[in-house]
């Protein structure tokens, strides 16, 4: 077989550095950290980049599928930063990154009743590391709820309008952090959190625990702004929560980030 | 210039017609019929399709789009028989197929302030002609509504749990009918409609309305289908509600045709 | 605690059967049969649906998702029939629904280098069972392809146009049918198949492969289904091509069904 | 009618500033400006967002739709700095956002037939307006684009991969700027631009310029990012090409941006 020409690896001579590229929006099966099941299977949708200075033409695409063949046992938060050094290596590339998105499964039972169902959430893990080898981690969850309208509640002679809301908190932290953690965080923040499996009985508590319990999408971020500033393991984090009105077709929406 | 080949005109010899042949997804502007103002612009996805005789290689896709062009004055309902004649014979096709989906809005009232709000909802416009140039219209609505659980209402001391919820309408018909009249029916089988601008006397009002008219998925569609079986207008109808729970992360759907 | 009122199980009296009701858009973890491997995790989107007699208000949400956590070991087309069963029964209907989709995995290896990519297929089982118990199983595959255009390859002196293109294709059969045969006819038939990692050897195989097989989405419906129509355990099929047209922002689409 | 108690007026007292509370996914029909008609018609997806001092509960929601109502006749970049200071003023908030989504179309003629076709474009008008009045204005284009890839064509015997890509471009500038520059820029910068009708000739000859400019999603970003740096209205440019790749089922990625 002739040698085939390499063109990635032309000089280029527009002196424009590339900040990043790579694969996005590659669908791929993994395995992460579950706190009580030691690594759960899942499927993930991937972007990987690296930076591409300014002398060269172009990155090599297939070798990000590669090196991810590689971490397929495990594509968690603790194997993060040996990735992106992989990356950096097999690249030739000063600074690497990641976003690993993917929906998490944790076994709950129903408040009153205890029947075991399978609560979804949607996690995604977020990793830099630039040229001196400094790492930058992001975890984040994507976690729904239900609120209750504290106005509806107050003014309206009975009932209140509630609604499904989504809240999407990210972290930085000084040590490992469990996903589960920062679900607890938010869960406990909204009116009420939600469930797969609830009987009748399960039905009435939460019903009534969301009724007595009424919050503003502006109370459930800053509700969870207070638990995030208070903890020393969280060095920044940004939290949104967007409601997904019943009495309107658009959303209400709060943010608050530490920056 | 020299003659440039037709390859879609050439003969096949896989004795294999075509359903359907043609264009998807494509985004046009376009004026709908809108009973209050005559018309309404708004931008609308389209497919459009023939079928193939087994006898041609392929299709002339530039076709659907220049025919398209001709009808942008108006692309309604009342419009569409001429639009599948024209794509039949423009197309040398035996049979035609459109389906135009577009957000529609509506100037809508508060219920007590009588603040202006414009609602959103989306319709669609299917159709087809056979070869004997039988119209067949199907006239389509999404309506988002208000659902309270009835359930939850009867067991629970206080509050009930509610959520915004979808309900998709179609309909065929013997004479020509507003998406104006479809979208009333859906959203009087509701526990309530839903606005896009709602002041205070207003969220009491669609608080109170909504708690006192609990209903099931299951209700919202036989509310429905009850006013549709009574409407000689109405040759077939399907309608469908999916509830997005405010207590879990998956909806609730109920689904009736006259079929 | 005191006894809780069955509101779904009251009688109603509007005299209008639902032909489904139950659950929708459940996010939930699986395992299907994986012909290499035995089983496969994966994530699903599940919904689930019963009839509802005339007679009753309400069905029982939460029961659809009891009867799958009873299924969570495997939940493939040979166990659906199981569930099915187990629908009905657990919820007094006479008629069960499900569908389950998923991504689903292969490995294939690149066409020259042999190197080892995981391609990502949606996979979707429907099943029913009516009031006789009769069983009626889809099998659909959604499979990305390579697609050239026969006509842009005719009339250039140099070059194709050429595309992404995603293949819907759904069987009835009598036999049980893989998932990985489906996938083949489908990506046999197309300009070229996908992979998820391809070294410079095999982009140049593939890009020959390609150009030498240049096909309309009216041309790849066709082989599918001359092939579909040639296998005896086939017994009704539905193809469907839409290509992402690289010279248009619309996609050109082609639909054959055995009806 | 009794007074109805304002929940949102009350005193907060976590000492937590929300930094934006709003409105999101909110569908509305406005006019932007066009170069070539003066106005256009669309459809935007509209989210807007004020910051909430510490000292309050909550904000008043019903009040951004009530705002945007009075813009209805013309939401563009040229009115942006005064619905942001109505924002402001009529929520009681140091600082507004407001971003505005939606499908743009040109009239295009197809490059050698000069049949006349509508081409689509998504842009997003994005404006904050700080405490001291200082605006910050964000244009956004995302334009469909094709793309010839250079290592295909150099390394096959015939033919060479390309698909349909997008590049998403937005700018900060010193005076006004027409979404049409910006699309202009883009278009020109890739191996191909695209159309929404093109006959025979014109597949011809985009199929051929197409082929005889081959280059990589590294060369488009590297090229747009060029003309912007000479550019002395841009005061800061992000720069993004995704290709929807052929050969896979995932995309290639690059970014630039002058930060």
């Amino acid at each position: 077989m002739a040698v085939i020409k390499d063109i990635q690896n032309q000089p280029d001579y527009r002196n424009m550095t590339i900040n990043k590229v790579g694969i996005k929006n590659l669908r791929y099966p993994i395995k992460v950290l579950d706190r009580k099941h030691g690594l759960q299977h899942t499927v993930a949708t991937i972007n990987m980049y690296v930076d591409l200075p300014h002398e060269y033409k172009g990155t090599h695409m297939s070798r990000f599928v590669e090196m991810l063949n590689l971490f397929r046992d495990e594509v968690s938060l603790k194997r993060i930063s040996e990735i992106l050094e992989q990356m950096k290596k097999h690249l030739n590339a000063d600074s690497s990154h990641i976003e690993v998105s993917f929906p998490y499964f944790i076994e709950k039972k129903a408040p009153v009743s205890d029947s075991t169902g399978i609560m979804d959430y949607t996690c995604i893990i977020k990793g830099s590391s630039d040229k001196d080898g400094k790492l930058d981690l992001v975890s984040e969850v994507i976690v729904p709820i239900t609120s209750v309208c504290p106005c509806s509640k107050e003014i309206s002679d009975a009932g209140a309008h509630n609604q499904r809301g989504e809240v999407r908190l990210s972290t930085r932290f000084k040590r490992f952090i469990w996903m589960e953690d920062m679900i607890k965080i938010v869960e406990e923040s909204a009116s009420c959190d939600v469930y797969s499996v609830l009987k009748r009985v399960d039905e009435k508590s939460v019903t009534e625990r969301a009724y007595a319990n009424p919050k503003f999408v502006e109370d459930i971020v800053r509700d969870i702004a207070i638990q995030l500033k208070a903890d020393d393991n969280i060095t920044w984090f940004s939290v949104s929560a967007e409601n997904f009105e019943s009495i309107h077709n658009h959303s209400a929406y709060a943010h608050i980030t530490s920056d």
